[in-house]
């Protein structure tokens, strides 16, 4: 489950800059928190001057929420075990994992708590999940190919149905969620798929209440 | 679908001071936000002095997260419509109509985002959420002895799994919450009671990961 794709951008300077920036980033959220995150304490512990950090980000709202989207885009592998019970549990632990770290449990706090009132967080959310959900597409189609899901299984519906119960633990109700979890929302998301109810519904069941 | 159980409590002085100062509570924060509430507006509104709301809430904290809870806590009713299916749809509906009215949104607003730091309302969303379960709990059991579902199957775990994707898309997403959407999570979480997914899984699934 290690993510070890090749960097995506050319590795030059302002590569380099960026990604020390947004590590330094993180690593404050982790250790102050939100509320105590400065640009001066980013660019000091990234090494660099901060008037270099205000050359590429506005603010340190633009600067978190970038750094943040950064970190959510690159964090949980997708799996392709060749079976789509194990690929729909592998996919529910990487993001179960990615929470677990101090890493993970500071990007949910400054996400949904410190700086929930920011715009751009808001934003940075709907972002993150949309690239999520483009990304586990291919997990869907191979499993119709392998004939495991019944044709025309709604990729966008089987992730949300997969990840909504660990969202609902970590903003609602402040359940713990581990292994246990993971494997409850693979079990419930693979039974939902297999009886069909993932497919767009008909005209008919979409009008009932409308 | 309407609410019309007898109150709670005995209806004095007391009581209506109370429901006055909560509804007072509630339509300053639809009017003007979390950010913007005041003890002195709340009063203003309710007809009372500033002295009575601070004889019964310490601040303007304790005063918001007790009419946030109070407001939750009656405003879905628990259907019994004599068929599993109808019943999981009502339950959604309920739901997702509970956060269309401004009042649901302002709602929203203040537990998810303006005042999302305050540990108070932490605490005000994991007992709403208990509370509901609870409450809904009724509708699982008659099921099962309707013979509908499987017996077993754990109303806790098939709540969770209903409200779900509503919560995902009011607070991670942003997508659209309406009737399609409800009508969407009843129908897989029958499929996934049907199939057994939401009974305690098994001792060894349960340490497949752990």
């Amino acid at each position: 489950m290690q993510s070890d794709r090749p960097a995506a951008r050319p590795v030059g300077r302002g590569a380099k800059v960026r990604t020390a920036v947004h590590a330094a980033t993180l690593a404050e959220l982790v250790e102050k928190g939100y509320a105590a995150l400065t640009v001066e304490n980013v660019a000091q512990r990234a090494g660099v001057h901060k008037t270099t950090v205000y050359r590429r980000w506005n603010d340190r709202e633009s600067l978190l929420t970038d750094a943040l989207a950064e970190h959510l885009a690159a964090d949980i592998p997708i799996p392709d075990t060749g079976a789509i019970e194990t690929d729909l549990r592998a996919l529910a632990h990487g993001l179960v994992q990615s929470f677990a770290s101090p890493t993970g449990q500071a990007v949910l706090a400054a996400m949904f708590t410190g700086a929930a009132h920011l715009p751009e967080i808001a934003t940075a959310r709907r972002r993150v999940f949309h690239d999520r959900l483009v990304r586990a597409e291919p997990v869907v189609t191979r499993a119709v190919e392998r004939g495991e899901l019944p044709a025309g299984t709604d990729p966008a519906e089987l992730v949300r149905t997969l990840v909504a119960p660990i969202y609902l633990r970590l903003l609602m109700t402040a359940e713990p969620v581990d292994a246990a979890v993971a494997d409850q929302t693979a079990r419930v998301t693979l039974a939902a798929a297999q009886a069909g109810a993932l497919r767009p519904a008909s005209p008919s069941g979409r009008h009932g209440r409308g």
